[in-house]
């Protein structure tokens, strides 16, 4: 016998869990094709040297990668961003700019398991790229703030800064170069806290200019005073802090001033990032860090196409989310998986079963048949354990008399002699709720 | 620069062919959770050990297999049942039976590519295991006729047969032990004919044991007449043709009788099965082969579990559903992907495009926003490249005077003046169907 085990930092998903995965990206995609973004998808396995493209950093370690039958190197993609600029190189002819897509699809990282990190999760992307506008990059926010709302999440608040506007700063400073370092350390702000930044800032590029950094990072009283401090440390107005001048003018009159915050401690890390960049966090549970970041970058495919590929783009981490949700207690209410089930009392009535099941099926009800004729109890015990609230209950004599009896599996109520073409009707009489709602609260 | 290629066996979606992908697999989980099958999920990466078990044929050779960063022999799935095997015998504490579960993912094959095969492929599996009964096995065939009557496929043939009655007829012949050469000779009969079945079988097992199981496989004017012929050449009534005949009343008496046939030609190859087996053909297009096979199987997990395990299950393969419905014309109408694009007429009117295009939304309509001011002759190409049917027009003096022109970008109608408020209402004029609907037909 081989022992059922799984490999460390995958997971089985139950049909619980699976339920809301599916419904959370069911109502992901309806906002995003609210929006027009349009759905893609890659192949799960690529070339290696397509995916680590000019390679360095952890993703080489991490990457699950091996030599296919045909001797080609492979590996599993680690994120959907990569695939996405092969796409569009391999794609240009074929669609029209701008472009805008969503992708919700798995990932593979072989990385430490430690704090809710798993080697296989969920990733769902969405971009536009084709275009270096303003409302683009509004529009990534609003789409943001409102698939949160869609979510039954409210006080999502998205931190928003620009990476252009920082780099002036630096340049003024006298950083150039490989600023990489001071970005990061910039990025950990929220998690070491000021004075260390202070330090490392100092290390990095002096006492000088870590304290006009860290004067720069600081939110000031509100959104217009940060971006003012921002405006005046990086010496004056640019492309740059006026399109987050923009973003924040538009937020103002969409009434999303409460949702976007001007935040300059965030810098996205990566260099890919060229405009703006964002985080956002849970109003309620900021300490599970962003469950939506992303920004805006100035040549996607570069590495596959010459042609230059301006973009905006946000990913959720599926998987953080669900927990966060989890831990608020506002994962949504998906109601029973099976709202009826047809007790099978004799073997002669089957057809009956499976014919008034496919009727109550055409009036939107979700139906089973109890495919045994074991005892009552038992049946009773099943529906009790997959939280079936409405039996139906037909055997040799109520088949004669054309009725049915309908029991509430909860209460053990029962409505008896119900006519079959009438059971539909009387089903919401033993729920409070009617077909296919999401909700299954019965009152007392 | 590197060359934005993909593997081979393996393929982008373009959004035209995911969205249809996304209605299919929507329009099927809809039909199962109408009969109270859940959604399940498994990793896409598995120990070796777990997917190969005892090993042996084909799958050894396609496998992808590797070793993972901590030198664990891993592989991908190359199947969805191995994987759910395993699942059951991890989870049976957790999962009351019967269950009845579906799963829609991804697997891996590396196969030679020819003729539309591929090495990532899209299976949907569904089964109700934990029952040996009949009424499971006729559920699983009503689900598979309720699943093509949704995706709008009406001529939809089950061809039907059962181990069981095939073995016995094999035990009365003497033809025991490993009677899989036979199965796979059999189950060729609609490819090589039935002279070439015939010539086999007697290679195998001898002139006058071909001839009866030849004259075994042959249908006969009717369902009840193949059944007959079945039960005579087996040597009588059986367990097995009972439940072969119990599924023929209950198709009967559900007025499936056009849809399932008795076919006893039908053996499904794999040692696996132990009951009904099954495969279904679109009736306009059988030579594409069977779009939905499976069967009754005794022992689901027996290589990971003590427990007895029976089950009756299905499994659809999407990419030839797919190519047959293309083939058929009989894919989805899907709509444009957006069908109101608010044109970008003025970028001091931003805000209001961001907030018509909000307030449409909430109507239920799909809407962007054109993010640039670019001249009207491009916005209007980029409009009819993506198939957008309405266009909303507010510049500066319509800003003014809160109202907005609206045009139908096909035929150019235009529709002026309408105040902000109305624009919603007045949008079904300039089409012919309502919002969300799944077609776009004009009328002339």
């Amino acid at each position: 016998m081989i022992q059922p085990r799984i490999l460390k930092g995958f997971r089985d998903m139950l049909p619980a869990e699976e339920r809301l995965r599916q419904r959370l990206q069911d109502t992901l995609r309806g906002v995003f094709q609210g929006y027009g973004f349009v759905p893609i998808d890659t192949p799960m396995l690529e070339y290696t040297e397509i995916l680590l493209g000019k390679g360095g950093g952890e993703t080489d370690k991490q990457i699950y990668r091996f030599a296919d039958h045909g001797r080609r190197d492979v590996a599993l993609r680690f994120d959907l961003t990569v695939p996405f600029a092969r796409y569009m190189a391999a794609h240009s002819s074929e669609i029209p700019l701008p472009f805008k897509r969503f992708h919700i699809a798995k990932v593979f990282r072989g990385e430490n398991t430690q704090r809710g990190r798993y080697r296989e999760f969920t990733q769902c992307d969405f971009d536009i790229v084709g275009v270096d506008a303003l409302s683009a990059d509004f529009e990534i926010l609003t789409m943001m703030a409102d698939s949160f709302r869609a979510l039954g999440i409210d006080g999502i608040t998205i931190r928003v800064s620009h990476r252009g506007v920082f780099n002036r700063l630096l340049d003024r400073l006298g950083i150039g170069g490989d600023t990489s370092e001071v970005l990061r350390l910039v990025d950990k702000l929220r998690k070491i806290g000021a004075d260390k930044v202070r330090s490392g800032l100092a290390e990095l590029a002096g006492e000088a200019a870590a304290r006009d950094i860290l004067d720069f990072i600081q939110p000031r009283a509100d959104n217009r005073a940060t971006l003012q401090n921002m405006i005046a440390l990086s010496g004056g107005e640019s492309a740059a802090s006026q399109r987050l001048d923009g973003v924040l003018s538009l937020a103002e009159e969409s009434g999303m001033s409460a949702a976007v915050v001007i935040d300059p401690s965030i810098t996205r890390g990566l260099d890919y990032y060229t405009g703006i960049v964002f985080e956002s966090f849970l109003g309620e549970l900021p300490e599970i860090g962003s469950v939506c970041s992303g920004g805006r970058y100035n040549d996607l495919a570069a590495l596959y196409s010459k042609q230059e590929l301006p973009g905006v783009g946000a990913s959720i981490g599926l998987d953080r989310l669900l927990a966060g949700l989890e831990e608020l207690r506002r994962l949504p209410q998906l109601g029973p998986e099976t709202q009826v089930l047809i007790l099978c009392m004799d073997a002669s009535c089957l057809g009956t079963y499976h014919r008034l099941a496919a009727e109550l099926r055409q009036d939107g009800w979700r139906v089973e048949v109890y495919p045994e004729t074991k005892k009552l109890p038992k049946q009773f015990s099943f529906a009790e354990k997959r939280g079936i609230p409405v039996g139906v209950i037909v055997g040799p004599d109520e088949l004669a008399a054309g009725t049915a009896n309908l029991k509430n599996l909860t209460t053990r109520e029962s409505i008896e002699g119900v006519p079959f073409g009438e059971i539909s009707q009387r089903i919401p009489a033993l729920l409070t709720r009617q077909p296919h709602s999401n909700s299954t609260e019965t009152e007392a």
